[in-house]
């Protein structure tokens, strides 16, 4: 597109802190701390299929970000620089400049420079890449979950996926502030960064849970060569969710709901305390929900009593 | 798409050589070497604006990286590691195949980890990232062109633009040889990492001929706040379209035409019997096509009269 230099520099410009040339050369320049290594991760946002073609522009922008910051969290490390490549299908002025508030405002948040990209003609196409620092040999990682190790989640989850059914009026019969968290979550996702940094030497395997939880703790399992037992009662969410936990519908969303981009993590008993202390200095809710074991398998329980989670169009947590 | 997870198992998992920890975690972990500055880029190429719909998979995939790959040439890079998001509107297993062979083929001729990235459904979108590395403080930049610096350019111009016309079936009358050079050059450009190299310490600034020749240095001359003198004859050319230098077509064309990845850099005179050995040891030809001042205009002369450049089109070449 004719414009691209000027809409670069008009929307996706701004001071950067920790690089040494920025947008304006054929690449960027950035110098990396000592003895730490490169956290990269890349997620694409395309309109119709990670957000409706209406959604406000500002959290858009947010939660393209957002998305990748999370998986930063889940590493344990500290996010520093991204780029953004964006395929738009017109210049709309007013939607650019929702979008960059919004993308700038997450990447304040999270203390980002924005350092390259490419601006284009196309349909609706988003594409992030981010890039972290971790002390070297300190990442979090999916492949060493242990047996024993208790299962914990922050936040509350179920919220996004309430909170998509709300965008698509499928409104449930729910209170007006559950409903206003609930789209918070979808449009305005919360990624755990500080918490991933305090989990570091606490826990032994992290994951951020974008494809929903069952999804998610599978690939801690699959990666580690563990099983566990998940108790559905102890799934942290918001009261309202909480009321219809004898639906099937409302298991299938806490348990396959994606897009909470809270963190589920794996530590041993021995660091229950330390966790405590963490959840208590952040503000933020940290909840036990299972347990590893050695059965190569995910079982859920409920009351007690096993839950058939292959009805929940579920078939594949056994490996 | 619920089998992302198996698609970048199928199609872009391939072994690592530096990298710590790759596809398969939330993100990748990389150790970038002591004293270097890193080097960071990123291009989105859209089906119907970068490349036809019915284009062959496997250009698609070796242009979309090599695109990359072209702007760390530019910077005297050395590419290390680079990540792919892309969407597709089916899974195209045939297409897929394709377009990863490509891929991977130029990420083999320039040693290039793939580490991470991530598919999803939506129109065919393909976002690289890449990162290389550049000892701290030669990258060659856009910013450093000088008073009575030679111009250079590296290869052929002009030939990435007959090619699109061949790919458009606006058949230019030239011979079969000439065609064939010209669709090598639309669809697989060959990055020019080793003049990048061997640039370091020797030229004063460096872009990539991505957007046209002009285009492209009066990025160089606004950045390093100069001007230039540009020789059309001497802009290095297939004798076909040297034969037809008269026409305003092939001057706008010559003069224009983008997407044929060379390098244009400057160096003080005092380099050229350097840069001679540079060019006969990467066989490479490079040609001198103009002169640094200080006029901060750019000025193009042709059979030693002063050429009206703003007859093609363009009337910027002034700041």
């Amino acid at each position: 597109m004719s414009t691209e230099f000027e809409l670069i520099q008009q929307y996706f410009t701004r001071p950067t802190s920790r690089t040494d040339a920025g947008i304006g050369d054929d690449a960027a320049l950035i110098t990396s701390s000592p003895n730490n290594q490169l956290v990269i991760s890349a997620d694409m946002s395309v309109a119709g299929t990670h957000f409706f073609q209406d959604a406000e522009p500002y959290d858009i922008g947010w939660k393209s970000l957002a998305v990748n910051v999370s998986d930063i969290a889940a590493m344990g490390a500290t996010p520093k620089w991204a780029t953004l490549t964006i395929s738009l299908p017109n210049i709309n002025h007013a939607w650019l400049k929702e979008f960059s508030r919004g993308l700038f405002a997450c990447a304040s948040a999270f203390d980002i420079d924005l350092i390259g990209g490419d601006t284009t003609r196309g349909p609706l196409n988003i594409s992030i890449q981010i890039i972290g620092e971790v002390p070297t040999g300190e990442a979090l990682k999916r492949n060493n979950a242990k047996e024993g190790d208790d299962i914990w989640v922050s936040g509350d989850l179920g919220c996004a996926a309430v909170g998509l059914r709300l965008l698509q009026k499928r409104i449930p019969d729910i209170s007006g502030d559950t409903q206003l968290a609930c789209l918070r979550a979808i449009n305005a996702p919360q990624p755990r960064i500080a918490l991933g940094l305090a989990l570091r030497k606490i826990a032994n395997s992290c994951i951020d849970i974008s494809d929903g939880l069952l999804a998610d703790l599978m690939h801690i399992l699959k990666a580690s060569n563990v099983g566990a037992t998940v108790s559905l009662e102890n799934i942290p969410c918001l009261p309202a969710i909480r009321a219809r936990l004898q639906d099937a519908d409302t298991q299938r969303l806490l348990l396959t709901g994606g897009e909470d981009y809270e963190l589920c993590f794996t530590a041993p008993p021995q660091q229950r305390e330390r966790l405590i202390d963490v959840a208590m200095k952040l503000r933020l809710q940290i909840v036990r929900i299972g347990t590893i074991n050695t059965s190569k398998k995910l079982a859920v329980t409920f009351q007690n009593k096993h839950l058939n989670i292959s009805k929940l169009g579920y078939d594949h947590f056994e490996y």
